[in-house]
């Protein structure tokens, strides 16, 4: 498997066995907060993920105990970025062309979470706000500590989350009034209230406990049919976005060619004789 | 009412009253489990329950106190149809052609449980894995015992859910972290988990008080007017895969006509003399 | 800011302070229930409100201590409007060209709470039947006090919902199993059940707790950008209805725009400088 | 029938019999270019209109031989509205939020041509540039005179068209490589092109000779029941924006209602008794 | 190959070769106007035809040199069925009811056309009113005689065509303004106006030239590979109802599967040796 | 402006003036065929051309007088990459699996083309066939020389077009007759015909006339304010795959923030004093 000595900077990337990726986001220091290449390294490494076939499922987590990540490194942007003050002479379409640019490439790496071939558990604690939230709701699996503070943080700088969050948090299955009140008042919510609503499908007791948790999961899905579990990951977040009667249809012509393989013979047949059946990689 | 003598193998069809049809599956000594033939009989029973004006109301439930149903008769399936080995020499693409096909014609035997004219109470308990979930995301109403045991259960056979799970339970209103959880890791979840997310609306002591209080809702609804019913469920189905804007010119239009009835006059003076109105089938 | 004096019937407006408008129904003696000159007046009380600059939240609640509503004046309805008993010799097709155009007319005035430009709070309390739950689901964030009691009660007057509950509940984030019991049955559901299933985001003791309360959220809208706030409405709404990519899209335009604003320099900086910022009006 | 002496300034309101409305913008001094409230006007005459049983067709044209119209009045919108130039330490997101207003309240104006109950005839003769498109893609049949000059003006004047062109003209059914050509380089084409495009479907030797044209077609569609006439519009117009599926669904519903009316058995047994059938207003 | 003498009435069906069915209209003496059991007819033929793996290729034309077809038998109609008067006490809603699922019903025969696996080649002469424009918009490929008559004839018997007209000839790339005027004014149209907006690909001179050019195209389309031509009749209906982007991702997963046919090797080979290829059936 | 010194193998990039880059297939000696390396190089330089704001038109062409390219190189797909045999032992879900993920690649090169923030002409001559389809289809202007030779043809290798063709064709506002009649039979069409059903807006006696005529274009649209023609191109496109609600509600927001151009003055500024106006980068 790919060794982890070409990670990005303030990122770790490890393989713990059972097909099982790690990426930590590893910035504690500053609370794990993002600058503008960090958001380029993270879709890389997912998009690199994505195409791995030793790689049944990837864990996302973040390094320290304060902190997922505090959002955005605000006092980064305030001096360069997109946010940070231009010149007045500059004429407001021709900024507004290069910030949809730039703001479409930051969903861009962002989206590549979503967009891996692999399941992706999203394991929060501490301090998750802003980017945080534009991040879990690209994860499939969302689970956390006792002690995190969620929060839909960027109207407090001014902004509307435009990474992800206010778009992907709607088709998350979640309570509307619960999703407006959290986005319009930029208040926290904990471990509690994001399981009674939902956003968290579980609670564990520490980050330590809640890593080794998202291991067990992890290697759960990595021990079934890597073409099942892909398929079900992709026909899901279709459906998410488009009728039933178009789900319908997609599963229908995914599944014409994905029936033939082999690890359904596999798996029938382990099911039957109650023996463990194992698949080759995608 | 239609006599139930010529209901198929393996299912009952009874009608006790209040405008009721309770449709039970009935293979108990194989824990419900469905062959191909069953699927057609399923969707044969509810597209001729639709046309039948005397039921207002249909509850699904099954024999014996095992299981709603195991799901595909895997022992069945390895030998025939689809999923059995087919000769190597067969061009990949042909039998593609033919299991989209086969796919779509098993969805289409499922979905005459949510296109029937009338609301489906749908009654689980014991093993409710694979085929029961895509069946119960068909269902208006979900209830269950305490004793039930859900499972998304198709990639444990090596496959994805094709039969409307995938699609269905991502618009059944539930937290998409709980949706990919059970989806991905075919894990069970029970009664009370199923109260919490919302994939059931109830819980009943035993199966028996399941299915006489899901004949307690069928005789409310009975007594409503079936137009206004009709109407109801079909909007409401209408609504979840379109936009706010289509849905209220769908209702617009549809109640154009649908005010027009009796019924709305029987029911507003029923409530302002406190009686208790009658409605004509429809 | 305006003065409240061309108030229209049945309505009071108020503003009293932090940015904030109340809307406050009122006809306590018939429970609240909505006439049809009263649908128009509902729809220009938002209209209006929705371009004044001055108002950066909206809370909606009802005079009197047992209704929010009782919902449409039926007793009215069956007298005159397109429920009333019409000559038998009226052309059906035409009779619902003008029942099409008169839904979508009230369905228009319902939607102006939806369209209003700042985030609308609503508070329930006592009897919030059919109407209450069409206004309901047009607002952005629902609490209530301890004693509601909410019901889809249209079908017991004999028709289907049509002034947009069927379609906006569908888009609530709620469990559809619920969703389809009380629409199909209209019973009656408290506060503890909406908190469950996530109708509402938090229950007070009384309407006055509940009241009191929406002004404490709505002061907290009111201190953050109101750009931010607007935009993040704006596209949690749009996100609803439209694919994650759309949703992405859109977004990112809109930002391309909104991120010029002095809002975000004035934020971050008071984020930097743990200062309370305040912004112009927009 | 209501008399055109309300008519607004700009603008003449004429009924010449056959049910038939003439709405002729009436500015040729400056070759009937539009100043913002012409838009107002535009939209309340038609809005009035729609609703007027008495009228089953409307005809589009515009007052003298030099031009239909020569767009926005060039002169006007540079030195008010949102096209002048604002003082510089406006928020440009404010402005945005302004701008955004200002021209959705323009396209709802135009809009209303689309949406009246009837068919629109439009009529273009001499310089029809700019509103003047967008004006056309609201109509639902487009005939001219051989001395018409079309263009999609607005990039001319450093700006997208934003009051339908752009997404309309894309819907007319025209090769999309003639609407990116003229749409880009602003070019002017004439009537032969503009009939082998599609974008009308009639050319009249002159003005004069259009407008007869149009009251003759006016004629005819006045003559057939308005019933059936009204879903005809409101069906095709559905169907361009939705899929095939949802168009049938739509059409099933809408005839549900319509097909009761008394219009069906007078057209039938006319058409059995070769007589002329006369239909009621609706 | 399956004989023809279970035909319907009112048919012909022939297998003249070169994997190509010709399904025939035959009742001449009515102008093959259909009857209500001819809908019927007309969805089981194309259904059957549509599994059959032999056939390649559908042609569909009339007996007969006066009409393909004059449309509804509307004699026929005013006696009985949804159009008949029916007696005044009928509920408007529950008529309703059953008007919308018997226009469904008969959609749904028409659509069978569509969904064949194989391209439908409609052959077009003489009168082909009303229902031929239903029949001709699910056709792939039209081509017509030069006596050609078409018209979308339903105003004129006093209702919007229900069939499936509407809304099919919105999707068949025609200029919208021919669409709205000979739907609005139930005019004739003929071959050269036909051909120049597109409706149909080609004119020959007469009835028997145009059946044996359908022919030819037959035989070309059944030289090619099924898997090929199949996945692409799918594909470009998909693609209509879709975006760009959902098309893409359709094509891309419909040929992960397709492209694994030996049809390629076989296609590409024969291309580079210069021979004919020869395809097994579907 | 970028020299042109790194263009890819098989390209020529050059930049004529008037702000227009001219990309040129150049492998004249095998009719300009594709191998998989040229779809990347492609890609690459439409995605690096698109962020170059000295550009402000892109042409497509050709090297040589017999092609703008022969389409997929045969000979090399077919001893190697995904057309290419594979050993019959591997599983026909894992070859699906990257099959999809080929496709979805190979599209993503072609689509760099239509996403390109400038408009794109492209200039056909000669054997146009197969992948010039697809590429054709993505730009926003087509216009052709005389001896031009188009076709579909990608049946005639046994598989359905994936790389675009089958998708953007039902978009470019063609005949659907037409479209199936091509795509089914992979016949060749002319310029004549091209022309008349609107594939190409324009013939040119030869090839370099083709060209000539595609720069004068160019230089017309380069002209103009770069605002305005971006946004443009994006309106038109966004517009062709969503309804007329959603189009106009784009443009609004978009042109919220373009309208605040100081091209806008400039251009208005220059209409009224008869000059012509410069318009600075984007």
């Amino acid at each position: 498997m790919a060794s982890s000595t070409a990670t990005p900077e303030f990122f770790n990337l490890t393989f713990p066995g059972s097909h099982t990726a790690v990426v930590e986001i590893n910035r504690p220091s500053k609370l794990n907060a993002f600058t503008e290449p960090m958001f380029h390294s993270l879709g890389q490494i997912f998009s690199s993920l994505s195409t791995n076939p030793e790689v049944r499922c990837i864990i996302l987590t973040a390094a320290g105990t304060r902190a997922f990540t505090a959002g955005l490194d605000v006092t980064a942007a305030s001096t360069s970025g997109p946010l940070a003050n231009t010149p007045s002479n500059v004429d407001p379409a021709r900024k507004a062309f290069r910030l949809r640019r730039h703001i479409l490439d930051l969903q861009g790496c962002v989206t590549e979470i979503e967009k891996a071939t692999q399941p992706v558990i999203g394991v929060f604690h501490g301090i998750s706000y802003g980017l945080a939230i534009d991040v879990a709701t690209c994860c499939d699996i969302r689970i956390c500590s006792a002690d995190v503070r969620f929060a839909v943080k960027e109207v407090d700088i001014g902004l509307a989350a435009d990474v992800g969050t206010l778009t992907r948090i709607v088709k998350a299955g979640l309570p509307m009034s619960f999703v407006k009140d959290v986005c319009l008042t930029a208040r926290d919510f904990g471990a509690q209230e994001a399981l009674r609503v939902g956003f968290v499908s579980e609670i564990c007791e520490g980050k330590d406990a809640a890593v080794a948790r998202a291991k067990e999961i992890a290697a759960v899905i990595g021990s079934k049919s890597p073409v099942a579990v892909g398929t079900t990951k992709e026909v899901v977040n279709f459906s998410r976005d488009h009728s039933v009667e178009d789900g319908l249809n997609y599963i229908a012509i995914y599944n014409a060619a994905m029936l033939q393989t082999k690890d359904v013979d596999s798996a029938m047949l382990a099911g039957i004789r109650k023996t463990k059946p194992t698949f080759s990689k995608l």
